[in-house]
């Protein structure tokens, strides 16, 4: 089983209408502060329907405890009854967020990468890194962080996986050195500006996820020849696109839908000098097949 | 533990406004038929929070499986992890429903209870009554249901626990016989008539907790002396009251909530010849309390 394919099989059928995604459920904690959220739903006439339960408690990292935790359920789509609790512990919507960013990649990344750029040094900035490596044979990596110690474990720990990581505390060096940017942290004022941009640049958003984040300057997204959404009602809602049509710089008739552009079964990019942002909010969809495909491995 | 004091805390919990409940999350299915309803809140200041997933798939009867079926998840509120996965497949809500009708009893029934009168031949026509030992020692019972078999069964049922059972299947005999009245149907028109009631007769309705279901004539509350919600908010959008206010027969001003008066720690009925109505449509504090007690149980 192809992960890579399930996943791209979800975003079509997201943007084919056939996924029912009601509104995120939400609990809000004060003390300690932290947030569970419930996402749930199912493809419509497919064997089941996935209920995923995801807390961020930020005040555990002072117990020894990782802020993260949650689980995703699994029941029959024809009786209603349980088949599985995978108490994943938030890893598998790592993994179907650093396969979504591979997916992007695929149809949007320029054609010789000459270095990835990484902002943020956490999970994600290691994981897409991997992920990305069916897509470009390129393991040169220009990584910006915001502390210098960070960045230090982040660059042994990537070197031990065969990568070359120079470091940066400065944005501008990651957009000059590098054609391909993956932004991954949790930022709420933009970190790289429209003005710093090369041409050829393609940047995954995959750190905003809700109305506070931000991690690009919108102005990226008005400079820029394509703007591709995982979810267009979402991201007009939160992410990078929610604040490029806010302020006015796009309009949403101009952003395209990944899962029509996986359905095309083309690149998207026509020009190895355009610039092209993916804006990846995470969908419903994708913990649905991610849930899936293990249930099937573990069945099979 | 005694769990009706467990319940009766949770009420005054929720009437106090220290019960955080967001709306109740919902996925319908088309084929074949069935829904899913994710119910979640906590008690602020308390140790966890409660996810409960209940799904009810009206063919599975045809495959020889119950409709009904679930689950419900305790997590810490000081961490987000998850504590418990309580498979109950349903029986905790059925417990935390009969446990609400014995204390709605406890403070609206009339002194002697001349004989028990259930609407319903399922699992709360019976539990209901088992759980009312603790309230009266009335062992008759008066039981109107629609079909001869289900009627038959039940009074078999009943008869080995100990009770004198007579069945109907007109409502009027079921009014002149009994001066404590249950609910159990998931009827959507009324059942028992504002003309048929004697006075000094409380009814708790414990079926109807959609829009769409009604087990009691509006005019029954309007005629009631006093009316008593488990949430007047939830009330308001489903169950008797609902109905009660929207056709104009009772203010909402006039409906207590069963907190308030658990507080206050008296029997609400003033005199044996009132009228009382305790409309149940199912709170979340309710399955906070007893997914709460099972943990503790197993933990102590």
């Amino acid at each position: 089983m192809d992960l890579t394919s399930v996943m791209e099989a979800g975003f079509v059928a997201y943007s084919d209408g056939k996924v029912v995604v009601p509104p995120v459920g939400e609990l809000l904690f004060e003390e300690p502060p932290g947030d569970t959220h419930i996402k749930y739903g199912y493809i419509r006439d497919d064997r089941v329907f996935v209920i995923k339960i995801a807390s961020g408690f930020y005040g555990n990292a002072a117990l020894g405890l990782p802020s993260s935790s949650g689980l995703m359920l699994v029941f029959s789509q024809k009786t209603g009854f349980l088949e599985s609790v995978l108490l994943d512990e938030g890893y598998l919507t790592n993994v179907r967020t650093a396969l979504a960013g591979r997916i992007a990649a695929r149809y949007l990344a320029p054609k010789e990468v000459k270095a990835i750029g990484v902002f943020g040094t956490g999970t994600m900035a290691r994981m897409q890194v991997t992920y990305l490596s069916t897509e470009t044979d390129c393991q040169n990596i220009v990584a910006w962080g915001r502390s210098d110690d960070s960045l230090r474990r982040y660059c042994d720990d990537m070197a031990a996986l065969g990568y070359h990581v120079t470091t940066t505390r400065d944005a501008r060096e990651v957009a000059e050195a590098c054609n391909l940017i993956i932004m991954t942290t949790p930022s709420t004022k933009p970190l790289l500006m429209a003005s710093q941009l090369q041409p050829g640049t393609h940047i995954t958003a995959m750190g905003s996820d809700t109305p506070e984040k931000q991690e690009l300057d919108s102005l990226i997204l008005a400079r820029a020849d394509i703007v591709v959404a995982d979810s267009l009602e979402q991201c007009l809602s939160r992410g990078e696109i929610f604040h490029a049509v806010r302020a006015g710089h796009i309009a949403a008739a101009q952003v395209r839908e990944l899962g029509g552009q996986i359905r095309a079964g083309t690149r998207v990019r026509t020009s190895q000098d355009q610039i092209t942002v993916a804006d990846l909010t995470g969908v419903a969809v994708q913990d649905i097949q991610i849930a899936k495909a293990v249930c099937e491995r573990l069945s099979s």
